[in-house]
């Protein structure tokens, strides 16, 4: 019988601990794309659950719009992707590290490869929080990254090291994906592929955390992980319900976190 | 036979590639710790050598020195460690990036993360140059390092990944680590333990490159690697001789850089 990871538990804890703080959170977008629109209006309503103020800048100069945000905003999200030739990242240098509620800044992802205080991408500590909110032991494990995205893969493996895991990440060029995915104790599947890792890249009993969010025809949502690997999984976050509602409870605790750092 | 993969004659190719601009370094240093003196001496003299200005700065304020570091200093490299409670890490963020040649501010591992432009910390650069100077392939292998450090470690990650590596991090709390390591088609050892990586952690024919440079009771150097692999390895790196020169090499080659890109 596998466990479910389910994530909804944490992610009312989480917000349960942040209402009562006034905060103001910006969410830049530069992108009409439909998933984007989608991520940017679950964040709005989470946002107002909370009671924190929202606001939603659409934009054609990111770069611009970044350098103009008022004092009175206390975190920032830069919805991707950023069209053009400009990495995202670099946009994201215009992002003040105190406000940067995503980690999307590369100062703060450096700081967290560092060990040094940073907001780290929120997916990113939505897995490690869901782990631990399930009593899943990392320190000395063997931990599989499958996907080397800057906002997920790179800052989930510093965060997986800085707990004493052994860490791998693998990736669309990695050979024989499954002898590699096998080793692992914990599976991170962050590939952005659905159905990408089926039982054949799990090992029996192993936990695997499904990151994957790719919309499907119908207007459902998948994750990278096969349902059939439930079968063969210790423990399996589900999708949706698992990584997704801890990324959000964390983007908002963050601004919280923010705005009363602001405040001193 | 094992190869041995040479720094020497690469570390002549980069150093021929740097003179005739001129270019100012200034080594940063609060300890007063033998090897930190012995660092700093052997940049000094290779500075010299290819007529690059060296000025070593002894502080106890580091963060003031950084600040009042003159705009006629092209690099600017801060020797550790940092006595004191504060991480080396926090102070190097007082390096403007353009002249952090060590690749030491936390803001220049973001950037090298998120695959932006940035000065890798020598070391880590230094391990790739030597893979690629010997023609060993990196795409789609199986790269272990040996040690999570923020200066060899974390950034070595990073690169590798770049390259389309599998890369994995181990370290202190890995258990079993011979059985983890025997996994590598490129093993690195930057653990900075004199003879962890014996010829039981090493596949027959793997690629070994040796990062570590332990003291000796006499005076002299040795690596990570027990010298045993040789006979197990099917290209090792020595120590000295190996990653050393490269490093010292693009530490100047990146001083060159950053003296030219300041002159635009």
């Amino acid at each position: 019988m596998t466990i479910s990871l389910s994530g909804t538990a944490l992610a009312a804890a989480i917000r349960a601990g942040i209402t009562g703080t006034p905060a103001r959170l910006a969410i830049v977008t530069a992108t009409t794309d439909e998933a984007t629109a989608w991520y940017v209006r679950s964040i709005s309503a989470a946002a107002a659950k909370v009671g924190i103020s929202c606001e939603v800048v659409e934009t054609k100069d990111v770069a611009g719009t970044l350098s103009e945000l008022g004092n009175d905003i206390h975190g920032i999200i830069l919805a991707t992707p950023v069209p053009g030739e400009v990495p995202a990242a670099e946009f994201a240098m215009g992002i003040p590290p105190t406000k940067d509620v995503d980690g999307a800044n590369p100062v703060s992802l450096g700081r967290l490869a560092a060990g040094l205080p940073a907001f780290a991408p929120a997916t990113a500590e939505a897995v490690v929080r869901l782990l631990e909110h399930h009593h899943i032991e990392i320190a000395g494990r063997r931990a599989m990254i499958v996907g080397r995205s800057t906002v997920v893969g790179k800052p989930l493996a510093h965060l997986l090291l800085n707990r004493h895991a052994t860490v791998t990440v693998a990736h669309s060029r990695t050979p024989d994906l499954a002898a590699v995915t096998r080793e692992a104790d914990i599976l991170i599947a962050a590939a952005g592929r659905a159905g990408l890792i089926g039982p054949d890249h799990v090992r029996p009993g192993a936990v695997v955390i499904d990151v994957g969010t790719n919309p499907t025809a119908d207007g459902g949502l998948v994750g990278d992980v096969d349902p059939a690997v439930a079968d063969r999984a210790g423990a399996l976050s589900p999708v949706p319900g698992g990584v997704g509602p801890v990324t959000t409870a964390l983007l908002l605790s963050h601004t919280v976190d923010a705005a009363r750092t602001a405040a001193h």
